[in-house]
């Protein structure tokens, strides 16, 4: 089995570098011969000596997608439009591809998967979601006899690093992200992390893994954590919750939703107990009943370690000469639904609210009424003080759906709860 | 693909009704079509009508093992002397094994696995341990490039749910054991739980996956929590621990060691959150760091899944007419290495220690100097009331070896600290 990579930044340095350094461990796991052939990297340099023996290192990345002697391309320069050119093309050349480049899939997923299901080969991703965690293998096999209802994770590690700092140690959400860089948890341009967009990615994927449903990055809305504030923080905790960035997917009758907010998550769940740049995902099915899983979601070594194992993968399969395995994403492409998403406004969650009042008679009795008006039914409900004459007044409800979240705000924004702003965020059940 | 079932006990049965009521499900997974032709059970009557159309159901579990016709065999009766007769017959009869028996891998894997390689089939058992956790497939496929280094699982649910009851409901062990009892978690005869075995035979296989080391239950020691008391579970607690049954494996040096035992589990370890009959189990290793997974660890469904999934596996895997996938162990036989066991003594751990002692003047000193004698490092020491005219001292060490707590003990038992009993538990690392 021959090798192209594509790139040698972070990731694929440690990928090359680890698959020589566990060369005699991944022996020790299959007989199947494997060789990197070529490297393609813009800084030729960088790689020079840190290659195996009889590696070609090109500056050109066609020279290696279109190399008749190249079984296997591992794409890791990241990117979406050349990535997905030379993906696209490595595929038509029946090349199989192992990617850590979850932008591209969530971007180009359908059009990649599709050709390589046409192609008949092998588009492996396990490094491309919480690498530490195996949950692209999970859901694809290990829980392959069960209908998934729900998956809820904790994807972004800068994120979860800066709502951590702020909840564990005070820190402003500006402090938080500077430390986040400086400890190398966040880029120097972390806009993708905090807005949410990265973490949208991500459960972009697993939803289509888990539902079957089209990779759809437009099926997601995403809100990062840029707003929160410490008072949210705060209340969340006296009410024996952690605000955390969650992106969701779920099933809620034979519909779907996606996406990505901050959110109020139990202090009873495992969810509440990953801090940090950590990453964790709780999983629902008909047959397994729950379960969690938790680890590193970045790192170059990390990355390089799912990587390798879907090499392996791949190495097992086409022992005998037939690649094997169940289909690219889990499910066959004729039973993926076509028309899958619940309308925004259908969503079921509980929701907390946070309305920042003139602390003065009559308010509480006001806001309570409206909930009571709409019909939305309130599960707890305290008052506290805010700053200088102000009071934070905070609700959380039962269930609701999103669309009586919207039938609720006009009344709010035209009685003593405007004009301080409202803050909304969906919590998770116990 | 056709498929004989041994069994129709809660988890047979459940495996033979979850494969009918999710058909549809498992056909948008896999072009291969599964046919269960044969069931086989001692009381028929009980299978009558819950059977898929055409299959046979039998009381012989020969004419199951034996039938040419027959692809794979699911074992599920149970124990392991027959159960062993039937698989080996199964697999040299080049039928493939699903199955979820622990201890008859435990016990008698060498044999079977072997076989299985010489015959070129495949043994699967991802329902054997901690059901809704895909641990074995987690070893073998997802950190198969990463050197595994240790490997710390709470595996037994009954003990777990006793411990956990003990510690937030102020239980008694008789108490909590009849509770796990009344809700199912406990079987009417519980000595494999408590006592520690059954956590035994499952870290037996955890082990040879992790580590390439054969299946060799003997290796292990193993200590239930029938004698674990309340004092030091409350002890445990002011010191920031919770305490667990523990079962291990962990790479020193280039020895390996398994056991199984009550431990103290520092409060910031995702393990310390496993409460009531749930299991966790924590990994860590060269390339992925660490990962921690959390799920049922029992129940006739959530095997059901596992089960069904490794007949998923199996069904891909014979797509195209190859039977593909790493050994059955994860390492090649070959690679299986042959004295791969650390002397007990030279085990490193911190370790808990309490002595019950005449509380008087100059006690604490002599204990405290005992230990200072034989060069064990204490992390903490402090006294506390203990029942009547006694009192409790309680030491946390540094990282020593088990030897060094031998040495400690004599001069401990000719000293104050002896008489009215010494308890000594392993405490693992923050």
């Amino acid at each position: 089995m021959k090798i192209g990579v594509l790139g040698f930044g972070n990731v694929a340095s440690a990928t090359v570098q680890k698959f020589m350094s566990n060369r005699d461990l991944i022996a020790s796991k299959t007989d199947v011969q494997m060789q990197i052939v070529k490297v393609a990297t813009r800084t030729a340099a960088r790689a020079e000596g840190q290659v195996p023996e009889g590696c070609e290192i090109v500056t050109d990345c066609w020279a290696v997608v279109d190399d008749p002697t190249i079984d296997v391309v591992i794409e890791l320069i990241g990117g979406t439009d050349i990535a997905r050119d030379l993906v696209m093309r490595a595929i038509a050349n029946k090349k199989h591809i192992i990617t850590a480049n979850k932008a591209l899939l969530a971007h180009h997923g359908e059009a990649i998967f599709e050709l390589a299901d046409q192609m008949g080969v092998c588009v492996l991703f396990e490094g491309a979601v919480a690498v530490s965690i195996p949950i692209i293998k999970t859901l694809k096999e290990s829980v392959a006899a069960s209908r998934v209802t729900s998956l809820i994770g904790i994807l972004n590690g800068t994120s979860n690093y800066i709502l951590s700092q702020m909840s564990q140690h005070g820190a402003s959400f500006d402090e938080a992200l500077a430390q986040a860089q400086q400890k190398g948890y966040a880029e120097a341009d972390p806009t993708l992390d905090v807005n949410g967009e990265d973490a949208a990615h991500k459960i972009t994927l697993l939803s289509s893994l888990a539902f079957g449903v089209p990779v759809d990055f437009s099926a997601v809305d995403f809100k990062g954590v840029t707003e929160v504030e410490a008072v949210d923080i705060a209340a969340a905790a006296r009410l024996g919750y952690q605000l955390k960035l969650i992106a969701q997917t779920q099933l809620q009758g034979d519909e779907v939703w996606v996406s990505v907010a901050p959110a109020l998550v139990p202090n009873a769940s495992m969810l509440a107990h990953v801090n940090g740049s950590m990453n964790g995902i709780a999983l629902t099915g008909d047959l397994f009943g729950s379960a969690f899983l938790y680890g590193s979601g970045a790192g170059g070594v990390q990355t390089a370690s799912a990587v390798l194992a879907d090499l392996i993968d791949l190495a097992q399969g086409s022992r005998g000469g037939c690649y094997v395995g169940l289909p690219n994403m889990g499910f066959k492409r004729s039973a993926i639904k076509t028309r899958p998403y619940l309308a925004a406004d259908a969503r079921q969650s509980r929701f907390y609210f946070r309305m920042r009042v003139e602390d003065k008679v009559g308010v509480l009795a006001e806001v309570s009424s409206i909930f009571a008006r709409a019909n939305v039914s309130v599960s707890t409900i305290f008052q506290d003080e805010g700053e200088g004459d102000l009071a934070d007044i905070i609700i959380t409800t039962h269930g609701i759906s999103t669309g009586q979240v919207q039938k609720v705000m006009p009344a709010l924004q035209a009685s003593a709860a405007s004009g301080h702003g409202i803050v909304i965020y969906p919590a998770l059940d116990e």
